[in-house]
């Protein structure tokens, strides 16, 4: 379904090729100060434009279709909508009967019976996570004093990402990455057992990002490796602060007031340059297929402001819910 | 929050050393023919008792409350309980002023202002999860054909686990370890992006389930180190079967009937019995502590039918929820 | 489905004569002082034995599960049951073919395809109000200083309610009744437009009740006939008491702080002593039926104490939702 | 919250003199033939113009944001707007410091901390039943061979509406109406009791609208007075039609498949040209209040096709839910 959250929730809606892309935000606290000028620098970052990533230009500043009135939250749900300009939709018309491999055009053409409008990949576009990036600005504001930061820290298997990037230019192909983030000064106790764990938010969320295949949080996957003697973070003062942080801030799925850190894995790029053996349902055999139109060589170089936006989102959930039954605490 | 799914819902409730642990199972079909026997076999497994889990014993044959009648389930929410028996909650007494290092009790201390049930770690104990995996019994039956099978593949780090097991308990240590989960004969086209997209689903509900760190689909982290044109998966068939499969039998969120694969990452178990550095919150200085009671050397041996459970009520979940938008559909 | 409330979340479950019926409280803030006996005032007031009612008895103690300890709730989930004891299923055995007019055999047997559990009416038993009663005695403390009370205030349709009872106990007939509900002190600014308004959340769990076919707030039905120079209540101080109540206390969807009122359509026990008309499914032909069993006179008899509950679980969500999002507030 | 709806799920976003209200409807069926021109019909009955609503135009036929692709749904989530184009809101500056007998404005000041926008009465004014009757355009058509048709049946306490709107006009005040609401050929098995019955779903979204103070199913209200033997419906033939209809076609929660029908009470508008007391915050004491602007003398005149709307979208949550849960089935 196209929302997230229980009591500040968050539905996008739109396709790649359609009329507008757009997001619905609820549960939004009233007298938050915000103005269409305030989502320039996150969508900024989200946009194309750079090394490695597709020639694609929108001019995404939001239009502000409800929900903040003299550049303030009135407390009504938020509509931010950009529309969909620069598309060149004849580049998607052969892909119903020769599904893109890694593309989702198989899926949805038998989930949606045919219907789905898959231009630009329609609704499974990763321009869909304009919305999410909007809404993010605004999630970021209510979870202050908590910062988010995201990075992306290798590509194609390489901490030298330039290198990596012009190599996958060179050979007209496609690589992944990995981005981190880390969340400084977090509000404790956030996170509602048993299934809404901060783990389980923030997961949720960022599987819902096209082209994420892994997530770990803390010391992760190499957990698996470790003693507990040795993963267990010792608590050293009476903050709260531990003297290693192995759990990645989060104890029985409750933020412990200490960083929160999680890393993502992006697979590559599924549109490559490089001619791919694909089945024709159409004639019923194997065929060859070249992707033209304009892609991103390396879809991570935009996460590391998704991967935030979708944090902040999950965050500011988990706050209002905590504040909800638990009232206002300080610490 | 307690509950998880849309329409196939399911919420846990208990404590460790309260009278009973137990779940309510809403939104199932009627006529699933099940008794208390049936789910004999997956409590068996993730039951304590083998080598590297503790030696506490409860008879966990589930008590029916509710909701299956002659041994067929009557389309009312079902209750399935069972009591807490051999607990000895004297060996919890300290940990409030003093929290065991990478235990929830700080953080609940916090939570829920110093009223949590923490004996046996209340509601954040593992043995939470017989309700999961109780629930993921009548869940396997909903998405038949499919079969979900996990298993333990590496341990300490060790794919050697009996080894591994061994040399951690003469440390009188813990260790993790990695499981893998494979959906065969998944149905096509479950997932709902934009939000609950088929890994969004998985990925939330495995979170939930103490100890886990990390998920990967498919390939996963290592895709972050992979060229689009190898990871994309080719099709090869009218009947859309792929030649690899890196995407897990996952593309845009929506099953592609491939089989569905991923890897979760189990930390070590938190109550270790080596002494560890932690802070006294009383004394307001640093102590050593060393935990008694009965413990897991190795929770991740229990995993693999919990991971199941919840991959099998998370599929249970996308399946009622496909099938009420786009009807039944044969493929 | 079996759940109210969006953050406090009720849960019911039970047959009618399965096993035992309970409720699962999730998002219950830890702290409230409550035991097993501050639940018998109001689970007495709801039970059966007084003039008019069944003969059925049950000891109505609730058995406390989970998410209290030590007479204090814990932030965990509450489950409380009662066990099914004094039940007489045979009863009940014809009614699969020759549904009773009036009652849910008929739906029930094609929504669940037969396998419904219809012994005592199974989960449409006004029995299975009981766990509403039981989180109703909770919600109650969490809506303090608000106070709630209802009252039956007519019986088939005169004021003279023993005499009402009286004749239809004479005919062996039943009847309905009007119950009217107060909450005086309410919070200010509880209700969540558009959706989640004050009257949406009261109706949508009044409406569970088994037996409730209308429900007005203010001056309701009667508002239709009035000039809004008429309705319009009058602010006439500076803590916003009005001079008249014609709106119930609720402007907008929420509450202006005045009190609230509501009164809602209880019809007539569908189980009378009257014989009746059906029509036999198994023999394809008309038939009469005469109902046995136990039942209520006027069902209308028990209600107050469950639309007392069922206010204040509305009442209970509502206010930790604006908690939530807007903080607490003192007025 | 401002989103109804399990899995047909409809989000309304707004205010009266922002940029553009709309919905957005998620969980909507592929494959449904839909255009902008079938929406006009629906939208034309709501709009204002005829004798007894307000002056106020807006050309009113949406503008398709995404989900709908050549006239078609194409299964992800559907956007409507309108935009705002007919607004004078100087009408409403002084109601923060004075606020309107009968309104939102009191209620909204506090909850929203004074920063909703109260222009036009924002997100309050009915105005954002828009987006509810174009939902609802879609719903009825998931709902076919259901038909659903409301009509207003008294207004001002007179079935001659005519003579009740000129005498109110007259008098410069408003009156309010009953309005009816039939459902014929409706499916059966419809509802999920406990909590989520047929007058449960029905209720909550009809009280969500502006001005709706009561509701009753069948015999409603009177209900209270009949007796069982005559309330009850006795079933006539083998396909469940019952010769009387007090039920309203709902037993215990679920559609039995005769009629449905029920009617609620729609107070007046609040906004009378008869002059009123009421306090002003602002100056402590009692003051005069005529409230100028373009008004309905009766909203109630208006209602018919939103209350259809209401039915339709909670009729097709329901459907899709039984259908999820159920599978097909043909009766």
């Amino acid at each position: 379904m196209n929302s997230f959250g229980l009591v500040f929730k968050v539905s996008l809606f739109g396709e790649s090729h359609g009329n507008s892309i757009g997001v619905v935000i609820d549960g939004c606290p009233p007298g938050i100060p915000i103005g269409p000028d305030d989502f320039i620098s996150d969508l900024s970052r989200r946009q194309s434009g750079s090394k490695g990533t597709t020639n694609r230009r929108e001019t995404d500043k939001p239009e502000i279709l409800s929900g903040i009135c003299n550049d303030v939250t009135t407390g009504s749900p938020i509509t931010l909508i950009t529309r969909n300009i620069d598309k060149i939709s004849s580049d998607y018309d052969a892909f119903k009967s020769v599904p893109r491999p890694g593309h989702a055009d198989y899926v949805a053409g038998i989930k949606y019976s045919g219907f789905a409008d898959l231009r630009g990949s329609g609704h499974f576009s990763g321009r869909i996570t304009w919305g999410l990036v909007a809404a993010g600005v605004i999630a970021k504001l209510i979870v202050r004093p908590a910062e988010i930061s995201a990075k992306l820290i290798s590509a194609g298997g390489s901490t030298e990402i330039d290198q990596a990037l012009e190599k996958a230019m060179a050979e007209r192909d496609t690589i992944g990455g990995i981005v981190e983030c880390r969340i400084v000064h977090p509000q404790k106790a956030l996170g509602e057992p048993f299934f809404y764990s901060m783990e389980s938010a923030i997961s949720h969320i960022v599987f819902s990002i096209p082209a994420i295949k892994g997530i770990e949080f803390g010391s992760g996957f190499s957990a698996a490796s470790m003693k507990g003697s040795v993963h267990n973070d010792p608590f050293i003062d009476s903050t709260g602060r531990t003297s290693t942080n192995y759990s990645g801030g989060i104890n029985g799925g409750i933020s412990n007031g200490n960083e929160i850190l999680f890393r993502t894995a992006v697979k590559p790029t599924s549109s490559t340059g490089v001619v791919q053996r694909t089945f024709d349902f159409g004639q019923d055999q194997m065929t060859d297929m070249g992707i033209k139109g304009r892609h991103d060589t390396c879809i991570a170089l935009r996460m590391p402001v998704i991967i935030e936006a979708a944090s902040a989102i999950a965050m500011a959930d988990l706050l209002l819910i905590d504040r909800g039954i638990n009232g206002s605490r300080k610490f």
